[in-house]
């Protein structure tokens, strides 16, 4: 047992958390073998006994310290978590970069090497374990040099990390490039060469040695110009099952990203739409995974857009092991400048998943070395809420935003609610003054911050809007590129027609003329101009809220420059959307605010 | 006197090169001391005498190996250079990159150093004299660490080159950092501080024992972030003379970049005009320049676009020693894929000029360390032009890519006529195919190469169209923005009204909407896709006559593969510019050619 608490097993970093909480009264621990994650609290004569599997013990003290701190009862109910894989995708880089980062440096990885602060890193861990998370992938999906060592010469390094989360139930994941082999010195990569096949087994053999409880390895192939099975004329399926017969024999996942889509595209070409393009890749193999392989699915078609609908792919592989991932790291969402809460999102993600809902979830990490972790410290709400996601698999937005309000500050009620509120409301303001009515991808090219109307109109990523003097937004339906097709009825019926259609959603699956009038009775081009203004107003509104709360010293400041820069952005992406669109249709404002010309 | 026939004083370089040349049938040289650059070569009885100047004498024999490789009787008149400052600008920094280089890593610097191979750079020495460059400033105007260095602890560096150069008639330029008294401790770098100025003073006088003969400094200042005068509330006058007298006891010139503009614009301001900035900045300081400064001006008042109007500033400033400054360097004008001869160009800027001619021309260098120096082997011709251009003070088009395709190549007549008609043409080829009439800055930010028509429409720069559904183009009559009054009458009158205005400079100057019918009967709009499907057609024509040219064989591949790319791109920037002008304006094609929706 060390200083922070922590021993060398969940069980005992489970006793240690509940005397350094509890002091004198603390409660009776018992670890039921079997049990797994699951605990039970009991609290009779003013003892309290949690029971808990060899990790589950962990987590029901956790969940006590939280009903103390809420000022609650515990419930007596024995409590498992839905999902039984909880990840945590970090896109750090060897050199210390991290893709998409925007909380400072790599807590672990420097100049190449593994190299951290084991104090932080175990703060870390009794971070992510007290909010659910059990697995850790540590490096980026895109694997550069020398982050392939890490399961060959470098594997010692690895096993530094995973005995360092291990106390905290967390099992180490590890990103592999699918050509590891050819660097190896192997002739090729083909997952149907037997050389390869037992290239991999030896490799993975080594791994579990070191790390006997590693939960499996991470691939991003064929996508956005890593290597893969197609490579070979193999398919996805073919490439997969080749990696997860390796881990097999140790338990292991294989975690396969289902994000391949056709990144050289012409945009002269009005056939091929990018969101259809997982569908079309993965619907086809269905049944062709092995058991221990996940096909992680991002949660909408293109690319953790501010508004996206859900993944017809999450619907079309019932024999399939699938997993959800979501992005806390805020690439397209304000980048931990701009305030965007992700739970709401999640809870509308999940609505229209209904029965579908994958019991798998990852999320790309939003951590970094920064003090607070997480570069603007409310995005550190995200990970709660999305701890919590992965536990109950159900978003919880008010829950999970006031226990962790709670949990943090511990303001007066009325702070309190004002913290939330505008936590609750952050996702759909930050919608409003940024692209409307699910368009997507206005944004400037590569930093993926502020606006640009026409930034990736006439490159190769295929995402077009294709908007002109009359109209914007592509049909998706059967008249246009069919996309819509890919779901079940109900959504189809849902999404299908301009009258049905929830609004949030009008431009992503329909074109539609700017003076055709919406249910509302406002045409789309006076709706677009209201939704930005209003958006602006309202980012000014909530930050002259939180501008008042008694945020820690630390924070504060950080705080109060996250909340003017947004300001700053939302003011550009109003007048830069508005002028864009009032260029094209000659259309003032119906209200007479000022649009630029 | 080495290997390569260069002699430590340019009439023994002289000397060696006619010998080297000439072998048995060598001319007589006579150098006579106060000749300067001139010479004269004079041919009696089969026998060749040249005499010239310390340096003249280096220059008459280059003239007379052309003459003979064009198989021409020398003429016998005493020639001087029209410049008596020819310089080339390069941008490279001493990590070794060059800023809009496209020629691979700089020739003589690399990791922090000066790191050249000195036979390659006595070839560079021989090459730019032989086209009568007299002045070679060798690191970027942007001066950054460690090159800062160049004038104090890494002279012994700088006078290496100043060495290895000095046996062509080549002076060394270097371009100092305003604010680096700061840098050597002082409080400020105000012009008006006598330490500063004394600090300069004895930093000069230290240059000058090293290198007694360097040209001067070149500066950039208050611009695009650089430190400058400003900062102190301080004229560029004061801040030109400041380093001019410390400059003057060594016969040295302080070259001033007039290139001030606001980067930081609001794309919402529409009454701030970018052009109108260096007129505004210092025409009202002329006669306050010391007369051992020059003020180097653009040809152009934006920043070196396809086609710009000839700057205002060059007709402002009487009582001022200007230079005017070009671009060989492509970075608007195909970076050394696309071909684009620049003579006539020059040749434009020149006739619209008229009497106003400055006799001091700079060059942005388009060389690096590429076995060809300049990445696509044709752009050589541009350096060839420049140095004629110098020297004559007149951009002759046709005779500069005459005389360097013969020298480089002896093709027979029809093909040296192909080449040089290529030449001749690939400028308005270009021009056809990017940004239309004048419109400029239609351009990917940042890396300047294909098409991004509203790529900098809502940024800083300063740089807008303003493109909307009915028109284009800014007005910078006296009823817009009044930037045409910085002009003499005369240039006003020719651009001042839609009637008179060239066509070429259409957009530029005016706004005009789509359906204009322009003086040949055609509307704009339909212009705008005529010239775009011409431009591109005349690139695959100009491709196809190129190919079947008998190139060398190290240089073919080279040239065959960018002229596959610039067909690329031409036809990407046709499809692009028409769409977007198709999606605002709603014309159709009038020759029903294919406009992507």
């Amino acid at each position: 047992m060390n200083e922070e608490g922590s021993g060398t097993t969940p069980a005992e970093t489970a006793r240690a958390e509940a005397k350094a909480f509890f002091r004198d009264g603390e409660p009776l621990l018992e670890v039921c073998e079997d049990w797994g994650d699951s605990y039970r609290i009991l609290e009779e004569d003013g003892k309290v006994l949690i029971q808990g599997g060899k990790t589950g013990i962990l987590y029901g003290v956790w969940q006590r310290i939280l009903d103390c701190l809420c000022k609650r009862r515990s419930s007596a109910e024995r409590r498992s978590p839905r999902c039984a894989l909880r990840m945590l995708q970090c896109w750090d880089n060897m050199d210390g970069t991290i893709e998409r980062g925007y909380s400072g440096p790599s807590l672990w990885f420097e100049k190449g090497t593994v190299s951290f602060d084991p104090a932080r890193l175990r703060m870390l861990g009794r971070l992510l374990s007290s909010v659910g998370i059990n697995v850790l992938c540590v490096n980026n999906v895109n694997v550069r040099e020398p982050a392939q060592g890490l399961i060959e010469e470098k594997l010692p390094e690895l096993r530094s990390l995973a005995d360092l989360f291990r106390p905290y139930g967390i099992r180490l994941m590890v990103s592999v490039d699918f050509s590891q082999p050819i660097r190896a010195g192997l002739a090729d990569a083909d997952p149907l060469n037997e050389e390869t096949a037992r290239w991999w087994q030896r490799t993975t053999d080594r791994v579990y040695e070191a790390i006997p409880d590693l939960a499996g390895y991470l691939v991003k192939a064929d996508s956005e110009h890593r290597p893969g099975p197609f490579t070979y004329g193999r398919s996805h399926a073919e490439g997969a099952n080749m990696l997860a017969r390796a881990l097999r024999p140790h338990g292991g996942q294989l975690v396969w990203r289902a994000f391949v889509y056709n990144c050289m595209q012409d945009w002269r070409d009005d056939q091929t739409d990018r969101p259809a393009a997982a569908y079309q890749t993965y619907a086809p193999l269905d049944g062709q995974f092995d058991d221990n392989v996940v096909l992680q699915v991002k949660h909408g078609p293109f690319d953790f857009q501010v508004r996206e609908p859900v993944s017809p792919l999450l619907f079309g592989m019932p024999q399939t092991r699938l997993g959800m991932e979501v992005q806390l790291a805020q690439e397209y969402t304000g980048q931990q400048i701009d305030l965007y809460y992700m739970a709401p999102m999640w809870e509308e993600v999940c609505r229209d998943l209904g029965e579908k809902r994958p019991t798998i979830l990852a999320a790309v990490s939003n951590l970094g070395r920064d003090a607070c972790l997480t570069g603007d410290p409310l995005a550190m709400a995200n990970l709660f809420a999305f701890g919590r996601f992965a536990w109950y698999n159900e978003a919880r937005p008010k829950e999970s935003a006031e226990e962790w309000a709670r949990l943090t500050y511990g303001f007066t009620p009325a702070e309190e609610e004002k913290l939330v509120s505008a936590l609750l409301g952050s996702r759909r303001v930050y919608e409003k003054y940024t692209s409307p009515l699910g368009l997507c991808w206005m944004v400037n090219p590569g930093v993926h911050y502020g606006p640009s109307p026409d930034g990736y109109e006439y490159q190769s990523w295929g995402t077009y809007h294709r908007a002109d003097r009359n109209a914007v937004g592509i049909d998706r339906t059967k008249t246009g590129t069919g996309y819509l097709l890919q779901y079940p009825p109900a959504l189809q019926e849902r999404y299908g027609t301009l009258e049905r259609c929830p609004e949030e959603y009008l431009l992503f699956f329909h074109r539609v003329a700017y003076d055709k009038v919406l249910r509302d009775g406002r045409t789309l081009i006076q709706r677009i101009y209201d939704d930005h203004f209003e958006g602006c107003a309202e980012a000014e509104k909530m930050a002259a809220e939180l501008e008042t709360l008694p945020f820690p010293g630390e924070e504060k400041p950080l705080i109060l420059d996250r909340l003017s820069r947004q300001i700053s952005n939302a003011r550009e992406w109003r007048d830069v959307i508005n002028t864009f669109f009032h260029r094209l249709s000659g259309a003032d404002d119906g209200m007479g605010r000022t649009i630029y010309p």
